[in-house]
């Protein structure tokens, strides 16, 4: 990182607005270089988890929390405090497996999306807002938390909201002290 | 846009990280698609003037700028009110000419660079924020205003200050009524 260590707090924020029509323009040179959809995918996933590795040490440094005791602390952390603090929304969350591992997070309104009507039709598979999962599967790892990070819903594709589905991946240790 | 009508007046505002990162994937998308340093900084160009036309709705909107009278005041407006809104940052204007035309925005920091220490020694003809030029072009196009956008100096490139001109085009209809 190029930052002085000795600078002043700063406006951290910009408009969304020339955020969302910029996003809008790499999705758009994605699908110029990409005839498939997955590979459009599966390149902004990439994206996001090259900026998630990055971002998390300002999302540590920036708000203060504390290490979280469980998947669902830590749900709760993406969805209230790190989605406010980069997107200005806050999704709603909820537990979607009896093991507590799977993690819905649900936007009644994707901020990426404002400029966007609907996907073209030869487009029907390009998950639009992929780069977020990426992100946070990337700022997961980081903190030593390996997920799976996808969209389960989108209402681009003109499902009722947007769903980001996280599913924490166990680790040998964890289910040794599982309790039965 | 999918913006619905009614919408209360929300938060606008997004993480600079955010942008910033994901402004750097797709320049380095950028330079994966193109060898020649040109064609990155023309593509960011098309880019960024795409964006502009798009823009400018947004900003005459939530600006209320009336109508400029001058060059001078047109350059102001672009420094004081819409860099401030868009990028958070206001650049200082000078006049660099004596027909009153050509402007320079110069920015002791560039809020778009925060993570990028360097340019790489293959790319030294990259323009990496030339996307800027094209939303200026853009969005100056959209208010019948014709102007040619550049990158004068780059602290990327080792100059003391980031330096963007702007050279409006002068109408046949202006000289026609210009005093001598």
């Amino acid at each position: 990182m190029s930052r002085s260590p000795g600078r002043k707090q700063e406006n951290h924020k910009i408009s969304r607005e020339l955020f969302v029509l910029t996003y809008g323009a790499l999705v758009a040179q994605l699908c110029k270089d990409y005839e498939n959809d997955e590979d459009v995918n599966a390149c902004l996933d990439r994206m996001g988890y090259s900026i998630g590795i990055r971002l998390i040490d300002d999302f540590l440094a920036r708000s203060a929390v504390k290490k979280c005791r469980s998947y669902s602390e830590t749900a709760d952390v993406i969805a209230q405090v790190a989605f406010k603090m980069y997107l200005g929304v806050t999704p709603s969350v909820s537990c979607s497996s009896a093991t507590g591992n799977e993690f819905s997070l649900i936007l009644d309104k994707n901020p990426l999306v404002d400029f966007v009507e609907e996907l073209p039709a030869e487009r029907a598979s390009l998950c639009y807002c992929n780069l977020l999962c990426g992100v946070i599967r990337g700022a997961l790892e980081m903190v030593h938390l390996a997920a799976e990070v996808s969209f389960l819903q989108d209402r681009l594709k003109g499902d009722a909201v947007t769903e980001i589905g996280i599913t924490f991946l166990r680790k040998p240790e964890d289910r040794k002290h599982r309790r039965n």
